[in-house]
């Protein structure tokens, strides 16, 4: 059976490959799927460059409605091939066909994209900003070169590198993208790309405004990342990958934006636990085990203070943990790198309330697993406790006293979210204050009395966080038109003829954009003098 | 002669220092100046950490009102200690007391500071965002830790770690500085801080919120900037220092902004060359010469297509370059970099229209210096012609063509500015079309008929740029509010109760604070259901 083709240079055609080949696997049988698929040798990365290049210089005076229209078409193209895509998706990473794929992470897709062109459409993204006096103007402007996109695992569709969040950010903001498939569902990256493409085409971009690798060596993506011709590079995945390519990028001054997973910590306060531990306790293993645990946002650390109401919380998460059969994970590294979570936290000195072990053959599973430590112990070495681990696992985090829960507060690492269950009494109120200021500047998101795993795709949503959640504490990989900034650049025109400004500098307005004139937001034109 | 004391956890002390001390030098007789500088151990920067990170989480909730007034009495203290702050910085950097010192650059700077402090008071640098049926907020705050600051040499006052824009920009944010000086105006950046910090006592800001050390091993920087509890370094300065201490901080994942110097190129369209080639001559030394040739956005480079025209330029500007006495240099580094700089331009191929040596002792001062090289020994290697030189020195490069002109702007670097000349026919306007998107993506700032070095400090300002200019694209040093954003990291409140939110995020909106909400800019509150 021949490869899969590859699309560079606004066409599909025979990989550039090296040696070898790869399938994805079935995570329910473990067996390879049919379809193989190239690993790219440097001559595709290469011309892919040159055509992201060529379409970069041509996207920077492309009228932004044109662009909105190919994320538009693109999401209808998503909607109409919804079977097939499903249908792919689900058996490519084993998550529910109907109740995930088709009913919450399509339509997520679908509306991401459609929100993106709009952000396109509206401009204020790029915040016009105008000294009319001196006739100085700045906006933010689409970085000069193709934005490289590896999606993750988990989300085949929403935060695929072909339709989803980075995608919609990076070209809805005047870039190329260069998409490099996940290999964990590559047909499902296929059947998106080959969406994405035709509807960019039908929108008139042009060639090299959307391109797709499988995979390549690791050695070209470092160097791809640090290329002078890439604008920037768009990561979510693991902590691990995401430093090497740190490394790179950093190195030769290249943007790189990171999502490298979290902790996202939940501290329950003494009195709502009293009162409401059972309840909790379902709320927990229901954020933990959605889509079988393998969620950026999962809770992976509960921590509260010792007394009766904990443990009846114990009892009942341990309970709800033991209660239902775990679903499957995404594929063999993801049950490898759970299991060695799972036994570092064990040699580590925490206690199995559930679970702990690998499901036998065939597919991938892992009994849902809770872990129990105390503060203290965890205090001694709270690394160990925090490197993520997807799956359904979470670890409790005892503390003996309101000292010792702030201080586990202190010790938590950068994450993208943290929740604190509180009561508004005197009780729990004094504590929330001593415990909410340290998770607010170690997360992205702080939540009350909400569990961490949804997020909603909203201006307002921040799902960044700082280091090692990830790169810039400045940014959000969800939310916009807030995402598109980090694939833009601030450019001031000084003295520039109004001929040679783009139109949503030039005094008179003629798209309606709203402007920070003069030190007030304004949509109005500049009247000439 | 004892040693300055630091400025440390809100007193002024004795250092905790090494072995040695530091002088400045007197750049007109190239003597020692008296006054003993410190140089710390880490023992004081240990101590300016744990104060600054105390002073954080007490800023985080601080009102924004009472750091504006600190900003504000600050700069009224600099206009009460005018004489004495110029007379000092002329002393230590040689630039000129009244026409520069007195009359532009503490203007500039008591500018500065008034205009963070009204962005603090103003608070729309936050971007405050609401989506309120889903109750998730989101802002941007303070990092959480102390910003270090890094002033170069050549802007005493305006870009000093103790008054400066870096230093406006972190505090108005709400995050304590810890400034370094730069070892050549020492003693003016004591009386800064003297000045500066009586200001946030007297607003009744917490110790720690400004601390000042004079100077510190290379290694202890390089600890510095990756400490865990620091919030972000600023820098401006050489690009060796700015790499080296964005190495350590990348390899941490700490933000830091670096301001790394530019090229600044012009490029003269042959009409325009034609018609004003001695206008200019003149208009290129006069930006070249400013401040003795030492503003990071000096034209380094003029570039035009051989003629006629260019002949007449080339003439009267090496006259214009030969006519005047050159100014006092910053200090012995500077005449080297500089005489370094014209050797290996020379080395590349370039030969003298003007200048080309160092005057004799006593003090620091480099001929005013013109180079040339064709812009087809120029396109061999661009980079040797690149490296920034402070002082009167610039090259001229002579394309044989457009094609010739259009490649040289295609290999120009990263850098802060840009600027083209040209007139407004059918000669000019198709070379602009070919030559200012190529600067435009290069450049921070893009100049119609203008030269570089004017950088007014107003909102639409961009004194950034690709790296290495700067080490991020997406940021501007000057500017406000823009320049705070640097300083700042993006966070959501999702189903935060009101009574845990931050005033700006609460659905009354008591100060009244521009947001944005469910997609709409408005100041008004939010009704309640």
């Amino acid at each position: 059976m021949s490869e899969r083709p590859v699309l560079i240079a606004g066409r599909w055609r025979p990989a550039r490959a090296t040696a070898k080949s790869f399938q994805a696997i079935d995570p329910v049988t473990g067996l390879t799927l049919p379809p193989l698929f190239p690993i790219s040798s440097w001559n595709d990365v290469e011309e892919a460059l040159a055509s992201g290049s060529e379409a970069a210089a041509s996207l920077a005076s492309f009228p932004p409605g044109r662009i909105a229209d190919g994320l538009d078409f693109a999401a209808r193209g998503l909607l109409e091939r919804a079977d097939e895509l499903v249908r792919t998706a689900a058996r490519e990473t084993a998550l529910p066909a109907e109740s995930r794929l088709r009913a919450s992470e399509l339509p997520r897709t679908v509306g991401q994209l459609h929100q993106a062109a709009a952000a396109a459409r509206d401009g204020s993204w790029r915040r016009p900003t105008i000294d009319s006096r001196l006739n100085i103007r700045s906006r933010l402007e689409p970085l000069g070169g193709p934005v490289f996109v590896l999606g993750p695992n988990n989300f085949p569709l929403a935060f695929n590198s072909a339709s989803g969040g980075d995608f919609a950010a990076a070209l809805a903001a005047g870039n190329p993208v260069l998409a490099k498939a996940h290999p964990s569902h590559p047909e499902t990256t296929r059947l998106l790309s080959e969406t994405v493409f035709e509807a960019l085409r039908q929108a008139g971009l042009p060639d090299g405004s959307f391109q797709m690798l499988y995979h390549i060596r690791p050695e070209d993506g470092l160097r791809l990342v640090a290329d002078p011709r890439l604008g920037a590079t768009a990561f979510t995945g693991s902590r691990a990958a995401g430093l090497r390519l740190k490394a790179a990028a950093d190195a030769a001054g290249k943007p790189i934006f990171l999502e490298m997973s979290g902790l996202n910590p939940v501290f329950l306060l003494p009195s709502v636990l009293r009162q409401r531990a059972e309840e909790l306790a379902g709320e927990l293993f229901a954020s933990c085990s959605l889509g079988s645990g393998q969620f950026c946002t999962k809770p992976g650390l509960v921590a509260f203070i010792g007394d009766d109401g904990s443990a009846r919380f114990q009892a009942a998460a341990a309970a709800a943990f033991r209660s239902e059969e775990p679903g499957f994970l995404l594929g063999p590294a993801v049950l490898e790198g759970l299991r060695k979570a799972v036994e570092r936290m064990i040699a580590a000195g925490a206690e199995i309330l559930a679970g702990g072990r690998a499901l036998p053959s065939p597919g991938f599973r892992f009994e849902n697993t809770l872990l129990r430590i105390t503060a203290r112990a965890f205090l001694n070495h709270p690394a160990e406790f925090q490197s993520e681990a997807f799956g359904t696992a979470s670890i409790l985090v005892a503390a003996a006293d309101a000292d010792e829960l702030e201080a586990a507060a202190e010790a938590i690492e950068g994450t993208l979210a943290a929740s604190i269950y509180s009561e508004s009494g005197p009780e729990d109120e004094p504590l929330y204050a001593r415990i909410a200021p340290r998770l607010r500047v170690r997360s992205g998101r702080l939540l009350d009395d909400k569990m961490p795993t949804g997020l909603a795709v909203v201006p307002s949503m921040v799902h960044g966080g700082p280091f090692p959640a990830s790169g810039h504490p400045g940014f959000t990989a969800v939310g916009l038109p807030a995402a598109m900034t980090r694939f833009a650049a601030l450019r001031a025109y000084d003295n520039v003829r109004p001929s040679h400004l783009p139109p949503d500098l030039q005094d008179g307005n003629p798209d309606g954009r709203m402007r920070f004139i003069d030190g007030e937001w304004t949509r109005a034109a500049i009247e000439s003098h």
